[in-house]
């Protein structure tokens, strides 16, 4: 193989600058594209759905060569998102395997990971009048290739919020409340079912209370006498995640982080629980 | 003056790009540069206080010349920082008008402004314990020269919270609470005294109670307390921001905007006020 | 009227917290609900395309009143936007005045504003290779409700790059280069026909190249060639974006942001231009 | 231990909310304050530096207990830094270490975290002209009690810039150059002598050029200049700069992450490098 000091002159007709010999022979872990916003359709039930989504694709580079070919990664992702446009997949899940593996075939690599985010609207009813809502959640779905394996990262975030116990108690019957949200992460093998709705059902159920786009009167009533029936530190909500999440009874790693942006402070409180579950 | 089009090889050495004539003989209304981080002195007393400051500096541009020369702004900015280190000025406004000042001695300009943005940090005390604590609060200080005339537009942002007045009667005495902030901005002939000290009081006065980083279980219960005393929409808040604004008689205008973090939803809810005090 | 200090216990049955006399008689300019992530369909021909948008829905209030009804707004966009499910719109500014419509009919206002804020895709070619790729752009359309006119306000962002052609002189055939991104806003009636793609597509033009998400080698080489050979200061986009948008030919007013993100520098130059079109 | 169901009234006077024995018996691996903004000084020579600094601080807690006493921790933020103010501590690295230290005396923990961030100003001279620059820099000191073990984590942010090998191969000369970022973290026992300074210098020495807040024109062809005989890849940047850290010599983890803003395409290129030394 040639050097990256070698006579750009007699060289660059022949061997690509990515694929000489770099000075500093040293592997790249990652090496790719982030940030790129691209659409793509997901189907539920019969429904076809088109959102846009931001895409980061890194593969790693092993000593021997400069670069990584930048352009073979976006193909990829092009090519399997305009076939997906004809023909829909079921899921994030199988479009970002689908994009690894359609870059298999374009670039050599030893590991590689992609990750999609969007944001989901799910539909929920607001408790008394029982109106349907549209609620956003932002997630993340990475996929990840490593030799033969296949695993998955889900990452959900969801907004809820906090009523604090402590602050109940000594203020009899009163007590501050504040807007709080959960980051959920799995990592599983890719053959684990674990549906991102569920994952967000999960989050929601562990506040004091959850939060609605639109509520009337009643709804509001109905969602502040949950809060003060629920009161919860930023370390119950942790655990009650944690709870829930173990029922879904999968093995894997769990990663657990409550922000509640307190309303007596400036500054946030942090809960946060790793866990693998074998 | 030479045209951009005339060629290169005879100008260069001659008429910088910048002094050409422009192919579009347009105005611009402000052109420099914006998000440049120093430090800077303030002295309040005896004390001389250092802090990191973010910095945007703008002049206009005629329709006779293609550019400005960036470097100069830079150089005006980085002098009357480093003589300050010397010799503290009194305040932002003092620093900000002496840059413009260094600045029309080495760039012809019509309009001028630059904006020096940082964090302060004000001593206040807990309301029971009595412990001292220092707040955060977010200002922008802009100095405008227009022609003769030389402005300053202040602007202040307070974290609080509100506590719903209309959820405390539906859910006989208890409430949805929630972190809210604040920004104030005035904007006045530079002469006007109005403290930004003040400004951060007014904002914080107008809230259902303020916020402090420590609080022991005493202050935390007068501080849940004061916020069910004080229930307020961000109508209100914004509506009593501007009477203790007004209180401060001075000639300009004023901009108030309350966001709070609903606690019970997603969203936020916004409520702005707009004056002009003669 | 009752007052806001009337005894609660008489009145909370009757009169809703909003309703009564706030203590301070003052206007609010803009109150409501601010980042509600909702869902919305919009059709391009015979193509039907939901997306997920921001949206911020704000109404003035009168010194009689203490509160406005925050739920009406939500009701107002869920309920056109669930109708829009079914019945599509032509665009986001039929679904912004739509909203205000139905809103009116629900919560006196003298005026009123939406904004709605996504990210589009548009289909554009490599240079070379004539490959299609789809290009995001954030986009804001805003429609305001003042009495009995109606006007709106579209921005647009778009990213592409800027050649600094003082650099190019003084260093005879190299230059620095640097990602850059225009912001555009025009302000006009609603009857003024001025579509978001023309919008976007004269941004890309006032670059120094505009920029892809996917480039072969010769298309890479393409996109360099351009750039040297169209050398630009944030001035020059600024003017050239200036002069095509006044090309459209429509009666209001634009404002032109300009930020190019300094390879040489930590800090990024701006120009901006405002102009009203008569 | 009283356990949480245990009637309040019988216990709140007796044992305080957070001291209970929580229902789900699962330890918290982080619980505590993040973002409070503060003021710290630092000593470098004879001359003492107030600067404002975000601060984190976590504990983990053990599964008999519902939870921490969170103002104890802003207590010994507070306290460590007041003394601070009066008898200046050498650097980030002892006031991490005082205040958990301090925290130790107040609150029991098995692990425990602080992190400080703020940017840092320091001294460059522009390559021609030799005048002085101030170049900020973002960094994070971590400190990390775990048992009887100290460790610090230590992360630098630097702008520079990259000129694409490629691009300047393939268009003779011409290229595509943008701003780029290095995030550099070291993880190490505390013991270990590694400046912060030095981590920065070295991320600056890794791009295709450093960059500086003002540069008169024959500065600016020396940086132009000086990109063009430095071409750089991402991977380039990540492998020159682990090259550069390894000459250290220290043991620890390494972690360097390159972010390329390019300015041909929207999006990001990214190459990621993490080893350990041993």
């Amino acid at each position: 193989l040639p050097t990256d000091e070698t006579s750009l002159a007699t060289l660059s007709k022949h061997v690509p600058t990515q694929d000489r010999v770099p000075k500093i022979r040293e592997k790249i872990d990652r090496v790719g594209v982030a940030g790129l916003k691209t659409s793509l359709k997901l189907t539920a039930g019969s429904q076809e759905t088109p959102v846009v989504a931001e895409v980061d694709l890194f593969i790693d580079l092993d000593n021997e060569r400069k670069g990584i070919h930048m352009s073979r990664l976006v193909e990829s992702i092009n090519d399997v998102l305009s076939k997906s446009a004809r023909e829909p997949k079921e899921c994030f899940e199988t479009i970002g395997s689908d994009i690894l593996e359609e870059l298999r075939k374009r670039h050599k690599f030893g590991r590689g990971e992609i990750t999609i985010r969007t944001t989901l609207l799910l539909r929920r009813f607001t408790p008394v009048t029982n109106k349907p809502t549209d609620e956003p959640y932002d997630v993340a779905v990475k996929i990840i290739i490593d030799g033969d394996e296949i695993f998955k990262n889900l990452t959900v975030k969801a907004i809820g919020n906090t009523l604090c116990p402590h602050s109940l108690e000594t203020t009899r019957g009163k007590a501050h409340v504040q807007r709080a949200e959960i980051e959920l992460s799995i990592e599983a093998p890719i053959k684990e079912k674990i549906p991102l709705e569920e994952l967000i059902e999960i989050c929601e159920r562990s506040f004091s209370s959850p939060t609605y786009t639109v509520l009337k009167t009643v709804d509001e009533a109905a969602v502040v006498e949950e809060m003060f029936r629920n009161p919860k530190f930023v370390e119950d909500v942790a655990r009650d995640c944690l709870k829930l999440t173990r029922n879904l009874n999968f093995r894997g790693k769990v990663r657990i982080r409550v922000v509640s942006y307190e309303s007596i402070h400036k500054h946030n409180a942090i809960s946060e629980i790793e866990r693998v579950f074998e």
